[in-house]
């Protein structure tokens, strides 16, 4: 029995970082779509969404079923609890990929209002960031954690900056307004999935340490855009 | 020992009703705040933050804790776990409506754009989304939360509608460009609020009726504002 459950938690860990990598992947379609102009890309990645779908609904039942026959203590329940926040957070940046591919297959049919600069360098960090709190995740790696949360205040002052841009712009040329707007909210569909990220790892060091750091988090470096 | 667990979730259910009622406030003056141009009530929903906070880490205690030492069964685990969730939804709301009470100290600052007609409207929606999703969770009431899920198209359609009225005003008057933004953020806020009422009601579903509706929800009506 003992030795089944744990090879049932080392299967969560593998569903979850296989679910984390369909996410990223589904991030970098959306944002190389938008980027490259290409629609599959950003097709694929709304057609993707169903598998990422699916295997929360998988994970969040294997959590259930942990929970309710093995009655597991502490450190493993701690573990599937998070299991079970971790897999809702990535099933959202899964749907904030989505938004993006939809607003790029929009964007991708106009002239672009500028070149890409600051939001692939975004979009590259936000990738490591999913990538990065799953690891600390699987490995209950804290340290490794805290970075994440570190880069969560980077990802803002990108989606400030690019705000403030695209706002400049939309000023100076009235006709770029529609597509300026979509671009903020790509900015801020990045910044979500940044801030699910960084949930994860808050949940990595509670787990590890046992302490409630989230909201100390939020009050530090919280971006209002 | 039964009677013991039984007052307990009992306790959790009137914690979780709370909590809602913290939330449902805060929406309400950070809305006001704007629409009567009211600071004072925009910084109450920023100051009573901290309160909600405190309440979704008495919670998540409060449910690892029945978790841990009761070991419950089939209905009451799913009942716990569904707590766990619909705190975390709590907490995300009372962060939109920061946001909103964040922005509308920006805006109240600023000659009003235009008179304020849907927005409100979209708001009392919400407000009683929100109370509406909690009630359906503590009196495990199905019905009640498929109107909660029916509620969710109601809002994407004053989003959308709220969003092309904006995109038009700045394309003539590109004075208003930063403000309108602002709103479009705001309504953007709302209507994750919204999907946050929705998720709990599903959880409901889910939680009486053992059956996962959210994907088949969200294919069906997901905004892509």
């Amino acid at each position: 029995m003992e030795r089944h459950f744990h090879h049932e938690l080392k299967e969560l860990k593998e569903d979850l970082l296989k679910m984390g990598g369909l996410v990223e992947t589904a991030i970098h379609n959306a944002v190389s779509g938008l980027v490259s102009r290409d629609n599959h890309l950003a097709e694929r990645t709304i057609k993707e969404d169903e598998k990422i779908n699916a295997r929360e609904i998988l994970i969040e039942k294997k959590c259930l079923e942990l929970l309710a026959l093995q009655q597991p203590m502490a450190g493993d329940l701690r573990f599937i609890v998070s299991a079970l926040q971790i897999t809702k957070d990535l099933e959202r940046m899964g749907d904030q990929a989505v938004n993006i591919a939809e607003r790029a297959l929009i964007l991708n049919q106009e002239p672009p209002v500028k070149p890409f600069i600051d939001l692939p360098k975004m979009a590259t960090l936000v990738e490591s960031m999913v990538k990065d709190s799953l690891d600390a995740f699987v490995n209950r790696d804290v340290k490794k954690a805290r970075k994440v949360c570190e880069g969560d205040d980077q990802v803002d002052n990108y989606n400030e900056k690019i705000f403030h841009e695209l706002l400049s712009i939309m000023i100076k040329d009235q006709t770029t307004v529609s597509r300026a707007v979509y671009l903020i909210l790509i900015g801020r569909s990045l910044e979500r999935i940044a801030d699910h990220a960084t949930n994860i790892a808050e949940d990595v060091i509670y787990m590890v340490e046992g302490r409630v750091i989230k909201h100390h988090a939020e009050e530090k470096g919280e971006s209002t855009l």
